[in-house]
C-alpha cells in the first residue's frame, strides 16, 4: 500500500478540456495540496491543462510513472489498464462507476480487469470511488474540488463511499482535526479495508483510523489486523439490511442478524462501533487525547449549570469526582468576586474573572496524582470578553497538548468564535459536558480487548474424525440433522446429552423408559418440527408404563413413529447454546438464558469462533441473566465453569465443521456448582462442504 | 406571567458607571433589542448610561414601571424590593446571587423577600437568574452582552440556568432557529417553571417549548399542565443524583430513583426528555416542522452513502420506505448523465447536476399520497456548486414551509457553509442522515399519550375508611406494617391475598394447615427481615403436619415467635407490583417480572399514580416481561385483567394514603386468564400523615 500513497509520479487519465470534464479538478488538487511528485496528465485529445501537457496515453508518457488514476467510461477500462500495465505502472485508482454496482452484466468487465491485474501484477484501488490523499506528500485524487485545511495530521480515513469520506473530511477540517491520510475503497475489486488497515497500522505518519464500510470483505482478516495494533480503529458499518433480512429458522439465526455479529466481532477485536457521522466525530475527538488511566475526573466549569450537567454524566459513564485541596480552594477563594462560587468537584468558578488563573487551575488539577483526567467548561459570548478567552482556550490546548492525561476542553459560545478557536488551536473541543464526559469515558474504555481475536489452543479431547465420518453422508442442500446424528457429533466434542433413546413402538418405549428410570420425558422425533411444545410433541414427567404408552401414541400421531425418550434431568437452571456460520465472520457462537426467556428477553451474547475459557466468561458475563449463575434468593450457585467449557466446545466445533449451519442447544440443563449440565434438546442444519 | 413579557417599561436596578457594572449591559441589550418600552436606570451613585440618567432609586422614576430588574448584593435587596412596592411595580426580576444556593443562613434574606412579595402582591423571577427576553417587543435583560440575531420565532425557552439558557440561544442562533421568548428562572423563589409553561402553553406567539430544570417544582401540576396542551415541550431535567443516592430499604425504591420516575412522569404526560444540548436541538428541529403522520417516508440522496445509511436509520426508527412511481424514475432517467444511479427508495440521484430536477422530484414526493415525510440530502463543496446549492436549499426550505407533510433538508458541506445556509433560510437543517431520521421518528411518535396525566374515577368498591382506621394507630417516624395490618389495607381495597394466618406456636400452626388444607408454607413474621428466604427464614410446600413442625421451630430461632403460615397456591407466573412515594411527584406504581427477575433483570415501569385500566395496561406492555402473560410455549395464557385491575387499585392506595411510604407485593402469583391472582408475601413501611 506505501506504493500508492509514497508515489513519487502520478499520470492522471481522463483529463480533457471540456468544462465538465472531472479529470481537471484531480489536477487541481494536486497542485492546491502542493504534491511533492511529478504530474502528468492523459486524455485521448490531447490538450493541456494549468501547463501540463496532455497525453494521449500512458504509453506517451517519456518517464516513468508510479500510480495512474483512471475516470474514464467503464467500457474503455480494460484497453487503458492494458496500457498502464505496458508502462510499468503497477498501482491503479480507478474512479470510474458503472460496475457490479449497476447490475450482474457488469461483472464481465470486471472480470477483464481482474485478469489484467494478474497478468501485470497490479493493484488497483476502486472501481467506483473518489480516490485518495496524503497529506503529508500533498498526493491528492479525489475528483471534485477541495481545499487543504490546516496542517497534515496524524488521523487516517478509508472510506468505501466517496461522498461519505469527502464530507468526513469536512467535519475534520470542521473540528480542527488534522487529516493524514485517506482513501477511498469503492467496489473493492482488489484492495480491501483490511489491506488498507494493514498498512496504517504500520505507518508512523498515522495515529488513529477511521473506517466507513457499507460491507466487510474479510471479516476475520479484518479482526485479526485490529487486534493487533495498539492505534484505536473506529467504524461506521452501514448497509445493516435490517429490513430485507431472510426469515430465519433457528434462534440462533433469529438471535444473531449480521449486524448483531458485526457489532460482536467489532467489539471482539477492539474495534471502536459508531452509527453516525458526530458520533464518528466525538471518537476521534476522544482518542485524539492521551489515554485516561482511571476513573478520577476533575471538572471546572464557569456556569453552574454545565457543572451540574458534567456531574450527572460522571455518574452516568462511572467517574468518580475527587474533592480538590484545599490549596486550589484558597487559591480560588481569594480571587473570587461576589463569594458565590462553588468549590466542590464540579468546581463552579462562577464570577471569577481571572482567566490567568483558569490556566493555573488547570495546570494544578492535571498535576495532581488523584486525578486521572480534567473535564474544563468555559462559556464566553464574544463580545464581552472574546479575546481573553480565545487566549484561555489556545493555553488549555496547549496545556493539554503536553499533558500525559487527557484535558477534555468544552467551550460554550457562539459558532462563528467556536470555528475561530478550533481553526486556532488544532486540538479538540468538545460542545457539550456530557459529549465530552462520554467521550473520555470512551477514551479509558479503550484496550480493554485482547490482542488475540481467537482462541488458539484448542481442548485436547476432540474428536474430530468422528464428526467428519458423520458429515460425510450429508447431502448438498441444508437439511436438519437427525438426533441420533447429531447426538453423536456432539459427543465427540464432549458435550454432555441427557441419557436418550430413540424407540420406534410403544413397548420399545416403556423398556427404555424403565433402563432409565422414571420419571422420563418423551417427544416427537421429527428433526422438521421446530417448536415442539407448541403442537403437543412434548409429554414431561410421565411415572410410569401406562403414561409411557400414552404418550407414545398420541407423539406417532402427530410426528410419526419416531419418538425420542429421555430421562428427566433434575431441576436446574435453564441455559441456551447456539451458534452458527456468518458469511462475513465465518463461526459465531451464541448464548443467553435459555427456556421461553431466549425468546421473550432475546438477551443474547455473540462471539466469533473459536473461544477459549477466558472469552466464555467474558461472553456470560454480557448476558443478561448471568447474574442468575451465581445463584440468588436461596437459588444454590450454578455450574458456571462447565457452561464456559461446552461454549468453547461448541465454539471449536462450528469453526472446525462449517458445514454445520445452525445448531440449537436448548435447554442446556445447568446444575449445582460442580454438578455439570446436560443438554435437553438439540438441533442442528448442514450441509455438504463448500 | 404576561405582565412580565409584556411590560411597557422597564428599571433595571444596580447600574452604575463602573466600567465591571453588569447593569450596564441589560441597558444596552434592551437597546439592541430595540426595546419597544421605556427603560429607566437606577443606581445610588446616579449618573447617566447611553443617554438615560441613572436615579438614585425607583421612588424617584416620574412615571410609573411595570417591570423591575435587580442586579444589587443580596442584603440590599430587601429595601430595594420594599421601594419597588411602594412604587407600585408588581413585577420584579431579581438577578442577583447569594441565596440558599450558599447555604442555609441565607435563608433569612429569602424570607424577607417573600414576605414583601406577599405584602405587596408582587410577583418575582429569580434569584440567581440571568433575566427573561421578548424578541417580539424587544425585552432583553439579561446581563451578559447579547446579539439579536434574526427574526423574532416561535421558540420560548425557560432555563434554570442562566449559563445553559444563554448557550441555547447560541445553540438555536447557531441552527437557524427562531427564538421568541426566554426566561432564566434561577432558584425559583416565586415563579417556577410551571406557572411559566402555563403562560407559555397560552401564548399565541409560541409553538414549541424547551425548559433546562435541575429540581422540579410542582411535579403534578407540571404534568397536568403539560398534558393539557398540544404545545411540544421538551425538557433537560439534570442534577440526577445518582452518586449521592440513598440506600433503598425495598425493591420499590431500589427499582424507582428519582431520575427514574422524572421519566416515567414525563412521557405520562407527553413532555419529551432530552438528555445533552445536542439532543435538544435535534427535537428543536424536529419539532419544527409539521407533524408527520405515518411511517412511510421518501429518501432523496444526492450521495449513495448517505442514502445506505438513510436506509439503515429508516430501518432502526420503524418507517417504511414505499417504491418511487414510474413517472419519477422516468423523469429522473431522463436527465442522468453516465446512467449510474439507484432509482429505488432511497433514490441516490448520483451524477445527476439538474438541481431544479432536485426541486421537482421534492415536490412530486411530498405531493405523493402513499408518502407521509421526505428526508432530502444534499451535499457540495461549495467551490464548484456553492451558488446552485444554496438556491436549492433555499428552495427546499420554501418547499418545506408550505408543505403540511415534513420535508428534513440534511445538508453536507463545510461548516462555513452550513452558517450561510442557515443563517438565509431560518428553517432546519440536518447534518446527518441518522439525526434526520430520528428527529421524523420523534415527530411521528409525539402526541401519541393521554390528555389527562392520572386517572379520575376510582373503583367503586374501595373502603378508604378501613385504611384510615388501621393507619390512625401509626407512629410518626417510618415503620415496617405488620404484615396482619397490610393485609387488613389491602383487602380494604380489594386485593387478593393467599390464604394465610399468623401464628404464635407449634399447635397452632399444624391446626392452621390442617384448616387451609396440605400442602402450606411457613414464614417468619417478622417485619424487619427483608429477604426472607437468604436467611433461611421460608419453608415451602410443607407437606404433613410433622414438616410444619420442625418448620415452626427453625422459623421461631431465626425470627422469634411470630410465624406465618399460608396455603401453597397452585403453580403460576409470578409478577411484582409495588409503589411509593416520591418528593417531586407524589404516588408512584411500579411493576415487572416478579421473584428472582426482578432482581436480575430490574427491567420495571413506572406511573404516577392514580392510573387507570388503560394506563395500567400501558404500563404492563413496558415491562419486558409482557411477553409472557400471553402464554408462550406451552404455557397458557395468563390473568392479564387481574393484574390491570390490581395495578389500578394499589395506585390508587398510594395516592389516596402518603402515610404508606413504600409498597412491596412480591410475588403476585397470577394464574391462568380468568383465574385470578392472589399476593403471596407483603410488605410496606407507613409513617403518620406529615
Amino acid at each position: 500500500m506505501e506504493r500508492f500513497f509514497q508515489a513519487q509520479s502520478v499520470a492522471v487519465v481522463g483529463v480533457s478540456n471540456s468544462p465538465t470534464n472531472m479529470g481537471r479538478f484531480m489536477a487541481a488538487n494536486l497542485l492546491e495540496f502542493r504534491y511533492e511528485g511529478s504530474i502528468y496528465l492523459v486524455g485521448p485529445k490531447g490538450g493541456a491543462f494549468l501547463g501540463h501537457k496532455i497525453y494521449p496515453s500512458v504509453l506517451d508518457i517519456p518517464e516513468p510513472v508510479d500510480l495512474a488514476t483512471i475516470l474514464i467510461p467503464a467500457a474503455a477500462v480494460p484497453e487503458v489498464l492494458r496500457q498502464c500495465g505496458e508502462k510499468g505502472i503497477r498501482r491503479v485508482i480507478l474512479q470510474s462507476a458503472g460496475f457490479r454496482e449497476l447490475g450482474e452484466d457488469r461483472r464481465k468487465i470486471e472480470q477483464e480487469v481482474l485478469d489484467l491485474l494478474n497478468v501485470y501484477q497490479m493493484r488497483l484501488i476502486g472501481p467506483n470511488c473518489i480516490g485518495i490523499i496524503n497529506r503529508h506528500n500533498g498526493l491528492a485524487v479525489p475528483f471534485m474540488p477541495l481545499q487543504a485545511e490546516g496542517p497534515p495530521g496524524r488521523i487516517a480515513v478509508i472510506s468505501q463511499s466517496g461522498g461519505v469520506g469527502a464530507m468526513l473530511i469536512d467535519t475534520l477540517a470542521g473540528e480542527g482535526l488534522g487529516l493524514g491520510k485517506f482513501a477511498s475503497i469503492g467496489n473493492k475489486l482488489n484492495v480491501n479495508e483490511a489491506d488498507l488497515l494493514d498498512y496504517l497500522l504500520e505507518d508512523n505518519q498515522t495515529a488513529l483510523i477511521f473506517c466507513y464500510l457499507e460491507g466487510i470483505a474479510q471479516g476475520r482478516r479484518l479482526m485479526e489486523v485490529a487486534a493487533g495494533s495498539g492505534k484505536p480503529i473506529i467504524l461506521h458499518k452501514s448497509n445493516r439490511g435490517g429490513a430485507g433480512a431472510i426469515i430465519a429458522r433457528s434462534h440462533s439465526a433469529s438471535l444473531s442478524s449480521d449486524h448483531q455479529v458485526v457489532s460482536a466481532a467489532l467489539r471482539q477485536c477492539g474495534i471502536v462501533q459508531v452509527f453516525e457521522q458526530r458520533e464518528a466525530a466525538e471518537c476521534l475527538k476522544a482518542f485524539s487525547l492521551p489515554g485516561m488511566q482511571g476513573n478520577r475526573l476533575a471538572v471546572i466549569s464557569r456556569s453552574g449549570g454545565h457543572a451540574v450537567i458534567a456531574a450527572d454524566a460522571a455518574d452516568e459513564f462511572g467517574f468518580t469526582l475527587p474533592p480538590y485541596p484545599a490549596q486550589t480552594i484558597d487559591r480560588v477563594r481569594e480571587q473570587s468576586r461576589a463569594k458565590v462560587i462553588q468549590l466542590h468537584n464540579p468546581m463552579d468558578l462562577g464570577d471569577l474573572f481571572d482567566l490567568q488563573l483558569y490556566r493555573e487551575l488547570a495546570e494544578m488539577t492535571l498535576a495532581r496524582e488523584d486525578i486521572d483526567g480534567l473535564l474544563f467548561i468555559h462559556n464566553y459570548q464574544g463580545i464581552f470578553d472574546g479575546e481573553p478567552s480565545r487566549k484561555l482556550i489556545a493555553d488549555l490546548a496547549q496545556i493539554g497538548s503536553r499533558s500525559e492525561k487527557p484535558l477534555a476542553i468544552c467551550v460554550f459560545t457562539p459558532e462563528a468564535q467556536l470555528i475561530q478557536n478550533r481553526r486556532a488551536v488544532h486540538f479538540p473541543i468538545f460542545t457539550d459536558p456530557r459529549e465530552a464526559v462520554r467521550a473520555l469515558a470512551r477514551n479509558r474504555d479503550r484496550g480493554k480487548f485482547r490482542t488475540l481475536p481467537f482462541a488458539t489452543r484448542r481442548p485436547e479431547d476432540l474428536k474430530p474424525e468422528l464428526v467428519r465420518a458423520e458429515l460425510g453422508q450429508i447431502t448438498p442442500a441444508p437439511t436438519q440433522l437427525s438426533p441420533l446424528q447429531l447426538a453423536r457429533i456432539l459427543t465427540a466434542y464432549g458435550i454432555p446429552l441427557v441419557p436418550w433413546a430413540p424407540v420406534q413402538s410403544e413397548d420399545e418405549a416403556v423398556a427404555t423408559a424403565q433402563r432409565f428410570g422414571f420419571p422420563v420425558a418423551a417427544k416427537t422425533g421429527d428433526p422438521l418440527i421446530l417448536h415442539k411444545s407448541d403442537i403437543g410433541g412434548v409429554f414431561l414427567n410421565l411415572p410410569d408404563a401406562a403414561a409411557v404408552r400414552q404418550a407414545y401414541r398420541k407423539l406417532a400421531a402427530v410426528g410419526g413413529p419416531a419418538v425420542l425418550v429421555e430421562k428427566m434431568a433434575e431441576p436446574g437452571l435453564e441455559w441456551f447454546i447456539g451458534g452458527r456460520q456468518d458469511n462475513q465472520f465465518g463461526a459465531v457462537v451464541i448464548t443467553g438464558l435459555g427456556g421461553i426467556y431466549v425468546e421473550i428477553f432475546r438477551e443474547t451474547a455473540i462471539r466469533i469462533a473459536p473461544i477459549d475459557d477466558e472469552e466464555a466468561g467474558h461472553l456470560l458475563d454480557e448476558c443478561r441473566g448471568a447474574g442468575l449463575l451465581s445463584g440468588v434468593r436461596g437459588q444454590p450457585e450454578w455450574d458456571r465453569d462447565v457452561l464456559t467449557k461446552v461454549l468453547v466446545r461448541i465454539s471449536w466445533l462450528l469453526h472446525d465443521f462449517p458445514q454445520i449451519r445452525e445448531l440449537d442447544l436448548n435447554p442446556v440443563r445447568l446444575f449445582p456448582a460442580g454438578e455439570g449440565c446436560c443438554v435437553l434438546d438439540w438441533r442442528a442444519t448442514a450441509e455438504s462442504a463448500l
